[in-house]
């Protein structure tokens, strides 16, 4: 049986409308966007404001009725609750307890910095990535607590057995956990060298002057700093790992990026 | 005369209602984390669409009538057009066109994973802005050509002279730019080292167990990568340098965070 890649329905609010060659509906791409953002930027309409709200949140895809699941199955965007009192606000103060609140949430990740001829022609290697969906608040406990060891571990990876766990009863009541039900959502991503028009590449005298190529950007894991009252002396095995690897992967992507062209043909809209 | 620093307004919608000892208002600030984000997250209300629209775009703030303002002057914020189709069907299909399209412009920076004795513990350091305001299509070519080579040197300053310009009339037509007029907008701001609650500082064997601390996290500039059709030999000084004082800046700001502390009072909302 043939796999068959899963992909998100287009509706008007999330077809990409630009550059369409650079548009990509497909979960796995997407969740992989999504769930190597260590900040997604959580969009809603609170009722008494005049402008949308917009709260920097830590979150992760995941299934808690099929943690197996993998990356490019039907997943739920569990949020960490720390700083969404507006959004609980929202749900009790709407009749959408059982839907959910309308919210839109964004991954991006700038992975470089594309230096054209020209100014018009600058752009940035990059991946986007925007999901629509429902939330509400994660009430079961024991879904709350998969929620919490998903989160904890996309920060870094078996941090979670390496603390005092499980939380207990003060601190499973204190943190809340929204899950998002995903409606559709969809990933924009560009790869590649500059492009310019034919006219600046027809300028002898403009390609002797002006550098032209990528500048990869990453984001690095740095050398880990102690706190105040901590008295483990040497930094863990599983932390100093991950750092070593993320780190390569992050600027592998970037380096590598440049060279896997996507073909950006414009469309107007 | 006493130099004051200026604050934006606190409205119900831009008031930090949690943690707000990490709160600041001042316009100094704000400016300081949007003017330095290599990618803002522009959230407004689709007339058409269930839920926000959420777009990465690139933005720089400044004043066209006082191009020498400071970064505590009341500024605009100018938004580079280029995937921002939505945006202006929304601000043709509504009669915002004089006040403009509210919109609400987000910009965060992460600085350091925070690590704790228990997950629920565990922290960001970061630095995050929200703006709101209502935005317009710029259509003053003087004053285009401002925001255009304003966020041109945002993304590598010394650009916009070392390429071909001005814009021509074509390019100048196809770049569309918006300015936003701020109404107000925050900053949340977390530095320093983990927190944790007593009952696990006065726990000896996790204190013996768990490495607590601060991994600090910053972005990268890496390694110019030539195009097909570059012809200049050297990376230009002007990329180099900056390459060089950008990544040294930032690596150096997110270890410094772990020393800088903000006491973090917990405050309910």
């Amino acid at each position: 049986m043939p796999l068959r890649e899963l992909q998100y329905p287009t509706e008007p609010y999330s077809k990409v409308n630009r550059l369409k060659d650079r548009a990509d509906y497909a979960l796995e791409t997407i969740h992989q966007i999504v769930n190597s953002c260590p900040m997604l930027h959580v969009s809603f309409q609170a009722p008494d404001s005049p402008f949308p709200a917009v709260l920097p949140m830590i979150g992760q895809m995941g299934s808690f009725s099929r943690p197996s699941a993998d990356l490019g199955d039907v997943l739920d965007l569990y949020l960490h609750g720390y700083v969404s009192s507006r959004i609980m606000n929202t749900a009790r103060s709407t009749d959408s307890q059982e839907e959910g609140v309308p919210m839109t949430i964004a991954a991006s990740h700038l992975d470089g910095l594309v230096l054209a001829l020209t100014p018009n022609s600058h752009s940035y290697n990059y991946r986007s990535a925007i999901l629509f969906g429902h939330a509400t608040l994660v009430t079961d406990p024991a879904e709350k607590l998969y929620a919490m060891e998903l989160i904890t571990e996309s920060i870094v990876p078996h941090r979670w057995a390496h603390s005092r766990v499980p939380p207990n009863a003060a601190e499973m009541q204190s943190t809340s956990v929204l899950r998002v039900r995903i409606s559709t959502g969809s990933a924009k991503i560009r790869t590649g060298e500059p492009h310019d028009e034919r006219g600046d590449l027809e300028d002898e005298a403009l390609l002797e002057r002006v550098w032209t190529g990528v500048v990869p950007v990453y984001t690095v894991r740095g050398e880990p700093v102690a706190g105040g009252y901590n008295r483990v002396g040497e930094v863990p095995g599983y932390l100093e790992g991950w750092r070593g690897e993320v780190n390569r992967e992050a600027e592998e992507y970037a380096r590598e990026a440049v060279q896997r062209e996507v073909v950006a043909k414009k469309v107007d809209g």
